[in-house]
């Protein structure tokens, strides 16, 4: 939450902290501490125990006022202008800084936050450092990456609300499936072999309706080839009778909120192998959701799965550890989940390494999966809000055959 | 063009390159140098007058493998995860980006690029800084922006795949429009008034069909709110007859290339005024077009743009300059245009501090506009390959009345 930017820069000693970037889209930290999206970007400063400013372009003015700072000023306001008249631009923007640290009271130890091109942050930071400024690097977790691990009401209501989005999405895509027939071992639609190109053009259709977008596509995955968990399927791809389909859809609304969630299906009777793998995965999935909730250990969770795989005789993970490398291409090869938010992938993270543990109003995904070249992949994934009780986000069907 | 990198290191003595991130989505520069998408983004290496390496998680050594790179490594490679095993994320990213630098001999002054959290990647900077090795901060234009100045061939044809792509979105976005029917003041279709809502919803299903996206929405305003360049249309806006609507559309393929053009409409007769400004605004849009072409210096076009509409009697960013304060919310209130690419906004820059010139295959906007809080805004954009002769990618007649 926002009120933790105060006590994590007490804890790491900042005195201040300083977001900025040219446009709140694709600067998820910036999106969250403005609360609204700002086409020309900003500089976001807030001192320790003071209430933070919002310095925007003159035109941004009004996108700025939808969101949650009430203190908005203007580049003008610092000379900006000015500045650019008489000097070189990166000369202007490092006084154009060192204006607002000063005339902020912004000093002492400073962090300067945000997602920006690194070697001209750098040039900027430099130049601030030799002036006096001292500007910190920071360990992760970040400041606001604790910050944004849990969620406020109204980004829980939002996210709550992609559930609602995606999950329909995906339920009208099966829907449209149901309406294809085997006819040998392919699946055709109007007596024509049914392609991802097709699908994906019904996904995308859906999501416009929807008024969401999915920047980095959809993974619509058929037969072997989805046993590498990031093939998204292409469009001339075939899909098969008795083979599994992985369908991950992780959907935002523009510069805001993800949802993230994924169905294994398969028409017509599935293999006996991909049988296995499913009702595996649906047991790691339902078992782990139901672990989800406070002050649960993320890596706790990650080994309860992994010995559950283990004990069927899946490799795993840890088998990859133990130097297994056939567990990099077979098994259960990646992390239980992650947070969801501003971003697809943020804390907490559910993997062996995840030393935290689930705080409540925290977002995650809970998706195992088992993957085999022989047979492809199989994900079940939902996205669960931790609290008393847990709130699983993602209202579909567990059903594998269509 | 990537063969500007060395050029480019050379001028500026830098003596290696080093770009990173976690994804290429929301990294373009990575995304440019590794000419792929690589889903869990990677490390890329150069050294002066060398082939680049790339580094990438094993999953997405066959993502890497269809970029233009030859010389694909992955993280374990390099011992990442034995690092991860023993040491805290930060001091395991820290030795991994040093075991890379000294395998790959890319020491010397380096510099570190992509989009990248800036407080953590400072972090990194300072602990390779502390064991001796030269990272150095960049002035803009950085080595990347140069490179990425002048499109190679497949870049342009990606680019002109995307303009015919979004011409259409507009066009059968008009042929929708054009279905209403004025009645009184206001746009009705089906006896129901036309909202900005349902315009969007077909411009987002058109996107859709066409495979593309538009993350960062659509510009859809209409009346007198449009005055304000990025105001971007509210659902529940009603459309007026008489009234201007800037219909700005900036759609990309995920994780690739863009397009953005911008047209103004008007059902029914056009108030006088935004005639005359439509009638202005044409003028220099076709006159700025047709200026396009190799050495031409970019704030000349923009001086020249500014001159005309001046003549005129309206106000434009030079006013500003000279303190009418009135220019922040009349007149041509923003630049003349800028690159596009695999980002919505880059080098070179049509403004009046632009100092450099037009060269040879780069990919600009042509977007002059005029804003009247009484009337609303006008703006038409092309997107224009300078050549001899150029070429222009937006294929859309350029008239007022729907």
């Amino acid at each position: 939450m926002i009120a933790d930017i105060d006590r994590e820069m007490e804890r790491k000693r900042v005195e201040s902290i300083l977001v900025f970037g040219d446009s709140t889209v694709g600067n998820p930290d910036l999106r969250y501490v403005v609360g609204a999206s700002l086409a020309r970007g900003g500089i976001y400063v807030q001192r320790k125990s003071h209430d933070p400013t919002l310095i925007v372009s003159n035109i941004d003015v009004g996108s700025a006022r939808l969101g949650r700072v009430r203190n908005i000023r203007t580049y003008s306001d610092y000379g900006l202008e000015r500045l650019s008249g008489k000097y070189d631009r990166d000369e202007a923007r490092a006084r154009f800084y060192r204006k607002i640290i000063k005339d902020t009271g912004a000093s002492g130890p400073i962090v300067l936050a945000g997602r920006n091109e690194t070697s001209n942050s750098l040039l900027l930071i430099d130049s601030l450092r030799k002036k006096g400024i001292k500007v910190m690097g920071e360990k992760t977790p970040t400041i606001l990456e604790v910050a944004k691990e849990t969620k406020e009401r109204r980004e829980i209501e939002k996210l709550r609300e992609m559930g609602k989005k995606t999950s329909r999405v995906v339920e009208k895509t099966l829907q449209f499936l149901s309406k294809a027939k085997p006819r040998g071992t392919k699946i055709t639609l109007k007596s024509k072999p049914l392609t991802v190109h097709a699908v994906k053009r019904v996904i995308n259709g859906l999501l416009a309706e929807e008024g969401i977008i999915a920047p980095e596509d959809t993974i619509f995955a058929p037969g072997k080839k989805s046993s590498d968990p990031h093939y998204d399927g292409k469009g001339g791809d075939i899909i098969r009778t008795g083979e599994p389909i992985v369908f991950d859809i992780f959907p935002s609304e523009p510069d805001g909120y993800w949802h993230d969630c994924t169905r294994t299906y398969a028409f017509g009777s599935p293999q006996t192998k991909l049988k296995e793998m499913y009702d595996a995965v649906l047991e790691a999935q339902t078992t782990a959701v139901d672990m989800v909730r406070e002050q649960v250990s993320c890596s706790e969770m990650m080994i309860q799965v992994c010995k559950l795989f283990e004990k069927k005789g899946y490799l795993t993970v840890r088998s990859l550890i133990k130097g297994n490398k056939e567990a990099r291409v077979r098994g259960f090869m990646h992390g239980l989940g992650h947070g969801v938010g501003l971003t697809i992938g943020e804390r907490p993270y559910l993997t062996l390494y995840g030393k935290e543990r689930l705080r409540k109003n925290s977002v995650v995904t809970i998706e195992p999966g088992l993957y085999d070249p022989n047979v492809g992949g199989v994900r079940i994934e939902d996205i669960v809000v931790v609290g008393s009780p847990s709130e699983n986000l993602t209202h579909l069907p567990k059903d594998l055959q269509i």
